[in-house]
C-alpha cells in the first residue's frame, strides 16, 4: 500500500480537531516507548500520537485519515507482546488511555460499560467493590479493556469461565470512514444479522477503534481455594490435566509451571514462593459460594493428584498466601524477561489432550536447536506460552537458532491440530506462522473482510495477514 | 439479482454429481414441504432438491451453481419460522438430512464431531449415553444442528450456559464457490486471525454451507430439580425474575407462562400438566452434582419467589414428573399453533431488567389492536415470544392487524434496547424489522461480509438483509 506522507498540513488539522490540542503528540513530545511494545520485536515510530478524549474526536481524526490516506494506529497501554499496536506504516496513532472512566455499572443486567483505555485492574477493582467479577483474568493488569477486546484475551480463568469473548455484550466502534457504529447489545442472546461484535472481538484494532464496551458480569464468587501440586516429572504432572478434565470438577484454572520459572519470578519479585521442592507444578484455583462447596471439588482434585503421583497437595486457603502464589504467577513474563537480555515469544494453542506431547517437544527442542526456552501456561485449556531466550547468543546466533525454534514450534503445533495464537494474537511479528497454518482460502476472506471494513486500508496497515 | 433459470441441462449435471441420482429430487418427487418451513409465511418452490450425503458432493453442486449463476438454498429439517431455508428464488435446494452421522466423540478433549443433519434430541441421546452434556436446548428437538448452528439458537439452559455459539469449536463449510474450508478448531481459545467461525455461526445459511461441526460437550450433571412458581400475577412473577438473578443462585433455565399457553399444551399433549391453580407461573431448573448442592441453591430462590408474592412452589424431582413439565413447555410452540388457524411470531429479545415491560405490553396490545397474542418465553435471558393468532378473522383484518401488532411489537422492543431476534433469525419473514432496527452503516457492512464469501449472491439470496 502507498500511504501519504504525513505532513504539518495534517497536523494542523489534527489539533483543530480535537478540543486541546495538548493532546497531540509530535516531535519530541511523542515519548521513544510508543515506537513499540512490551516485546520489541516490531518497532516503528508514529508520525503523530492523538490522546483522544472521545468517539467523536476520534471520528474526526479517523475520517480525515481515510480521505487523505494516511495509516491510523490504534492504541492502548501498549503490553502487547506481537506488535499490533505499533505503527509500521507510520502515520497517526490513536491513544486511548484517556478513556479511562467506567460509564455504568448495571446490576439488574449484571453488566459494566466501559471506556476502552480502563486498565484490566481497574476495571476489577471497581466491580468486586460492588460484589461483581469479570471473570477475563490475563496476567497483565495493566493492560486496556481494549487492548483485551482486541486480542480476545484469555487469561487464567478460562477453563471454567471462557475468554473475552464470552463477556463482550456491546462495542461502540469507529469505522475507519469516521462513522461511530454499535454492535451486539444490551442482550443476552441475539440472532439478528451477521456476527459484527464477534467480529470485532480479536481483529486486532484492524476493522475499527472501539471506543466504549458494554461487559457482560457475574455475581462475584465468595471463596476461592488454589492447590499447588508438586510433581516429580512435568509429564506426570500434564497428565493428570485430561484426568482431572473428565472428573466432574471444574476448577477456575489448571496451570502449570516450573520450577525455574518459579524462581525467575522470585528474583523479580523479591518475595519467596511457598513451596520448591519440585520441577514440576500444577497450580489449580477452585471458586463458589460456600467453603463446603469447594471443598468437595478440591478434595477429589487433591485425590486425583496424589493417584496421579503428586509428592504433595498444598491447600491455600488464605488471602495473603493465595496473593502470594498467584502474584508469582501474573508475573511470570515479566520474571522471565529479566531473566536474560532479549526474548521472543509463541503463544500457541494446541487440543487439550495435547498438551503434554507439546510441552515434551518444547522441552527437547531447547538442546536441539541449542537456545534456552522457558515455558508456562494454561494446561487447561491447551494454551501454552514458550520463551525463547537470548542470553549471550550474537545477534547472528539468535536469528538463526531463534527462527529456527520458532518454525519447529509452530510446526509442531499445526500437526496437533493447534493455532498460533491462543490469546496473544497476530499483529505483525506472528504473521508469517498465521500464514503457514491458515488455507489461503480462509487469509481471503479474512482480507475480503478486512475491505468490507476499511476499504482504503488505513486502520493498522500490516497487520494479522 | 437476475439468475439463470434452473433448466434440464443443470439437472443433467446435478445427476450427474452425485452418487445416487435418486438423492436428486424433482417435479413429482419434490414433496411440497419442501416449500416451506414450520410456519409457512415465506413459500417457494425449489426446482430441485439435492440430498447430499457429503461435502464433496455439496462442493460439486455449489461450484457448478455458482459458475451458472444459479440460487442454493440449504435446508436441515426445516423447522424454522421466519423462512430461512425456502428457496424464496428457487433453484437448487441442498438438503443435509441424509448427513446426519455421529463422527465422533472425544472425551479427552470433551468434544462430539457431527454431520450437519444431525437431530437435536439424537444429539442429546449420544452424548447423554456417554456420560455427557451439550447444554444448548431449544424447544423443537427435531431440528437439525446445522439450522441451530445457522440460527445461533438459544433454548431454555441459556440463562447459565449460553447459546449455540458458545459450544462450538469447528466448523467444516463449503463456501459458494466450491472450495471446503475449516473455520475454528478443537482448541478451547484462539486469537488467530479474524473469527470466521463466529462470523458463521448465525449467518443463517447466506455464508456458507455447514458440512462437519465440533461441539464442546461438559460433563452432564448428575442431578436436576425443576420448581413450578404460580403467581397472582404475572406482573409479580417476572418482577421476581430480576431478583433471582442478583442473588447468586444460578438457574439452568428461567421460564414464564400463561395458564392459558398451558392449556394448549395439555389439549395438544392430551396430558395433564401438574398445576393449573394461577394465571401466571415462572418454571426453574437447577442441575447440580448432587442434591445438596442444588437444594441450598433452589431453597433460597424458592424462599425469594414466596417473598415476591408467589402462591406456591411446587417441587419436581422426579423424572417423571420433570419430564411432565419440561414436555409440556417444549410443546407451546406447537400447542399454540393447534389452538388458531395461522399464526405468525416476534422472537425479540430485550435486556433482562425489560422483560415486565415488554411482556406487560404485549398484553396491553392484544386489545389496543383486536387481535389475540399469546406470549411465552425465556424471563432469564429476555428472549420472548410472542405468537399473533389469526383465528377467525378475515385474511384483510389478518394482515391489516399482524401487521400492525408486528410493527408495534418491535418498536417497542427497539425502544428499549432489544434485537429483532433472540434465537430464531431473520430469514426472509423478519428484514423489514432488521431493517428498522439496525443502522444502514451495519448492514453496509453485513452486504461487505456476504460479498467476501459469496460475490455471485448465489447462496441463499433474499435473506437477512
Amino acid at each position: 500500500m502507498n500511504y501519504k506522507a504525513f505532513d504539518s498540513c495534517d497536523l494542523d488539522f489534527i489539533r483543530s480537531a480535537v478540543s486541546d490540542p495538548a493532546r497531540v503528540l509530535f516531535g519530541d513530545a511523542l515519548a521513544e516507548e510508543y515506537s513499540h511494545d512490551e516485546l520489541g520485536g516490531a518497532s516503528s515510530r508514529p508520525d503523530v500520537v492523538v490522546q483522544i478524549v472521545s468517539a467523536r474526536e476520534a471520528s474526526a481524526v479517523m475520517a480525515y485519515a481515510n480521505t487523505q490516506h494516511i495509516p491510523v494506529t490504534p492504541r492502548g497501554a501498549g503490553t502487547g507482546l506481537v506488535g499490533a499496536s505499533v505503527a509500521m506504516a507510520h502515520g497517526i496513532m490513536l491513544d486511548t488511555t484517556l478513556m479511562n472512566h467506567i460509564l455504568e455499572i448495571d446490576e439488574d443486567n449484571l453488566t459494566v460499560t466501559v471506556e476502552p483505555g480502563v486498565l484490566l485492574m481497574e476495571l476489577a477493582a471497581a466491580v468486586e467493590a460492588q460484589g461483581l467479577f469479570y471473570p477475563p483474568d490475563p496476567g497483565e493488569k495493566s493492560a486496556t479493556i481494549g487492548g483485551n477486546i482486541s486480542t480476545n484475551a484469555g487469561g487464567m480463568r478460562a477453563v471454567k469461565y471462557g475468554v473475552t469473548r464470552d463477556y463482550v455484550h456491546t462495542l461502540e466502534v469507529v469505522l475507519p470512514n469516521g462513522k461511530i457504529v454499535e454492535f451486539g447489545g444490551k442482550v443476552a442472546k441475539s440472532s439478528s444479522g451477521y456476527a459484527l461484535k464477534d467480529l470485532m472481538v480479536g481483529s486486532e484494532g484492524t476493522l475499527g477503534l472501539i471506543t466504549r464496551a458494554t461487559l457482560r458480569l457475574l455475581p462475584l464468587p465468595r471463596k476461592t481455594i488454589s492447590l499447588l501440586v508438586p510433581f516429580p516429572t512435568m509429564a506426570q504432572a500434564i497428565r493428570t490435566v485430561p484426568v482431572i478434565v473428565r472428573s466432574r470438577a471444574v476448577p477456575t484454572a489448571i496451570e502449570f509451571m516450573n520450577r525455574n520459572v518459579i524462581e525467575d519470578a522470585e528474583n523479580y519479585l523479591g518475595k519467596k514462593f511457598p513451596d520448591k521442592q519440585s520441577d514440576a507444578y500444577l497450580l489449580l484455583k477452585f471458586d463458589g459460594e460456600t467453603t463446603e462447596e469447594i471443598e468437595a471439588e478440591y478434595e477429589s482434585v487433591a485425590q486425583i493428584c496424589l493417584e496421579q503421583g503428586a509428592l504433595d497437595v498444598l491447600i491455600s486457603d488464605t488471602e495473603e498466601r493465595d496473593e502470594t502464589i498467584w502474584k508469582a504467577r501474573g508475573a511470570f513474563l515479566e520474571a522471565i524477561k529479566g531473566s536474560t537480555t532479549y526474548m521472543d515469544e509463541a503463544d500457541m494453542v494446541v487440543p487439550r489432550k495435547s498438551v503434554g506431547e507439546m510441552v515434551e517437544y518444547l522441552h527437547s527442542l531447547s538442546e536441539a536447536v541449542g537456545i534456552r526456552i522457558k515455558s508456562f501456561g494454561h494446561a487447561g485449556d491447551g494454551n501454552l506460552h514458550a520463551y525463547i531466550l537470548k542470553d549471550d547468543l550474537t545477534e547472528e546466533q539468535w536469528e538463526t537458532r531463534m527462527h529456527q525454534a520458532m518454525d519447529l514450534i509452530y510446526e509442531k503445533a499445526r500437526a496437533l491440530g493447534g493455532h498460533v495464537s491462543g490469546e496473544h494474537g497476530i499483529g505483525w511479528a506472528k504473521k508469517p506462522y498465521l500464514k503457514d497454518s491458515v488455507p489461503e482460502e480462509n487469509l481471503e476472506l479474512m482480507r475480503g473482510i478486512k475491505h468490507a471494513f476499511d476499504p482504503n486500508w488505513i486502520l493498522n496497515p500490516g497487520k494479522i495477514f
